[in-house]
């Protein structure tokens, strides 16, 4: 059976917030004390690193649920389908719906069920519900409406990545500038006209991995120790991406049966510039090629990192000719691979 | 192919909390007035309509992703199989991991994680990822697991129910002396020798159903607006359950080919003891039939709800043999049903 995506949606928030913009914040190191450097040469090196130069954050009246859905109306009407046909809803996150100024997730109810809402889907068999799978969430939750439309429980889904990192980010953290916020969605469907899963690979690594992204206190000693951010182990993440998910795109490019040569697009969650390149130098190393030109289509440098939306995102901008040198026709093989908190990974070669 | 469960495991916290132990609390009516009766009076038409007598909370230095560990390693160790065999873990909760005393949730890394982690696996192929679909989450996460297997990604499954309600309740709210702390867990395989899932059932009512259950401040006027807790609307959710439960039950009674007559028991979410009568009798009206004695064990006098935890705690007791009057033998059909924030129901016809 071919298991296709039938359609894309994604919605990028309206505020801009440029690197330029992070010029008066106090960065601190992790032990409290003051860095050295002074914002300008922190912000240039971490451009040079991430390619990061400006990144979205979502108006305040919006949550990571109205993002979500407001992705998932354009995947629907891109799909051309009719809203109540869906037999899922699912939606990757990680922090549930975030208030501005506010500490508290909520995810009660779901994320899924609350887009359900607005989209005022009628039918109950459209089951919705949330995953939390790090950053590659939303390749997760394709991997999922797969085994649901492979298993006979499903036709049609829905599957939408979304969220505000803005709101949990901790501003003396130099990392803060990474994240971002926005939603991706897409619909999958079975016996689509055309678009093809060819092979899926899923990996979680929770040994000594499991805590390289985790929540803990500001930087800032004054500051409260009971409010949480999201921090990571920036270089031990680098390295075990760069050890682990070539590996892992290789292992699912080989299911799929397809060539290193016929591969057109990579569409890697968008985390790190640097890291995103020294990846696919070691994938291609694998098969003993070097990194074709234009093979990486990249939104980092406007919309930064916003987790389980980068792929979706990406993919539906290159879909709508938004990144004029990156093209994808009908027939053309791509791949969607991400990693992030888990530690996981994941992959999907698709025949588009 | 026959899928089923080959060995459960449950934590019940040590921590008892008896109907006495609120006569002190101050109870107030949603708009933070008095309420007129005394405690005395307000536990006993509560006990009378609940049938919960007594609960436990989690010991405080255990998160919920601690509770699933211990359930988990029980259900591993009643299988007989090997850890590093799991192809998946899957934790259905709703609230992540919270800490007592504070108000904001962990899910980084997620809680299936953070269960691999502590089981100590290996096998990066074993994938973890955590569901949240209100408190049929435990029910819905083997229905995936089921999918999983079905489609050939899977042959073995971890799936874990678990929660620490106690941390997100409202002291100054009738309805938290509803809810508990537990975790439930089991192993789904491919063609167990014995056990066989024969039907399955999902449906999300999310129009005007969604926000039944909610998050939103405590009763108490003096109290701190930002911090959000549990609340429903009580008097909705029992007469949605009333009208939905029942046939979404036979539904999926009438798709597995079984006789109303061959079902030997019914595990339902423990929610409310008068509401799981009413959506019993209601089912067997359906059928034209009473209510059979003994049909519904009920754990809920003595553990309350634990939301995800209920369903596979209070199995893994039967099984234990911990509830004498109730026994299932090889061969015996059961029905799993619930249902809760989403607003979700879901069931599962199985043959022991």
């Amino acid at each position: 059976m071919k298991i296709g995506i039938t359609g894309t949606g994604s919605y990028i928030p309206a505020i801009v917030t440029k690197n330029e913009d992070f010029l008066q914040h106090e960065f601190l190191a992790t032990d409290g004390a003051s860095i050295g450097n002074n914002n300008a040469v922190i912000i240039e090196k971490f451009k040079s690193i991430t390619g990061i130069a400006e990144r979205r954050y979502a108006e305040s009246e919006l949550k990571t649920s109205d993002l979500g859905y407001l992705a998932a109306q354009r995947a629907i009407e891109d799909a051309g389908i009719n809203k109540e046909e869906l037999d899922y809803i699912i939606f990757a996150h990680n922090f549930g719906d975030l208030t501005p100024g506010k500490i508290q997730s909520d995810t009660l109810p779901s994320l899924a069920t609350r887009v359900k809402h607005l989209l005022q889907i009628k039918n109950p068999k459209c089951v919705a519900y949330d995953v939390i799978f790090g950053c590659p969430g939303w390749i997760e939750g394709v991997i999922q409406a797969c085994a649901f439309i492979k298993s006979g429980m499903a036709k049609k889904c829905l599957v939408i990545g979304g969220e505000t990192l803005s709101r949990i980010v901790d501003p003396h953290d130099r990392d803060s500038m990474i994240y971002s916020d926005g939603a991706g969605a897409s619909i999958i469907e079975a016996n689509a006209s055309s678009g093809e899963i060819l092979s899926h690979a899923s990996v979680t690594y929770a040994n000594e991995e499991a805590y390289y992204l985790f929540f803990d206190k500001t930087y800032n000693n004054e500051g409260c120790p009971d409010t949480r951010y999201i921090k990571m182990h920036g270089r031990k993440i680098y390295e075990f991406a760069c050890t682990h998910v070539p590996q892992a795109m290789a292992d699912c490019l080989d299911e799929s049966g397809v060539s290193i040569d016929e591969v057109k697009k990579i569409f890697i969650h968008q985390a790190n510039e640097k890291m995103d390149e020294a990846i696919l130098k070691r994938f291609y190393r694998l098969y003993k090629k070097d990194v074709p030109e234009d093979i990486m289509p990249m939104s980092i440098h406007k919309l930064g990192n916003s987790s389980v939306a980068t792929i979706p995102t990406l993919y539906d901008l290159v879909l709508q000719g938004e990144l004029p040198q990156h093209q994808v026709k009908k027939g053309d093989v791509v791949i969607f691979a991400s990693v992030g908190a888990g530690m996981n990974i994941n992959a999907i070669v698709y025949r588009c």
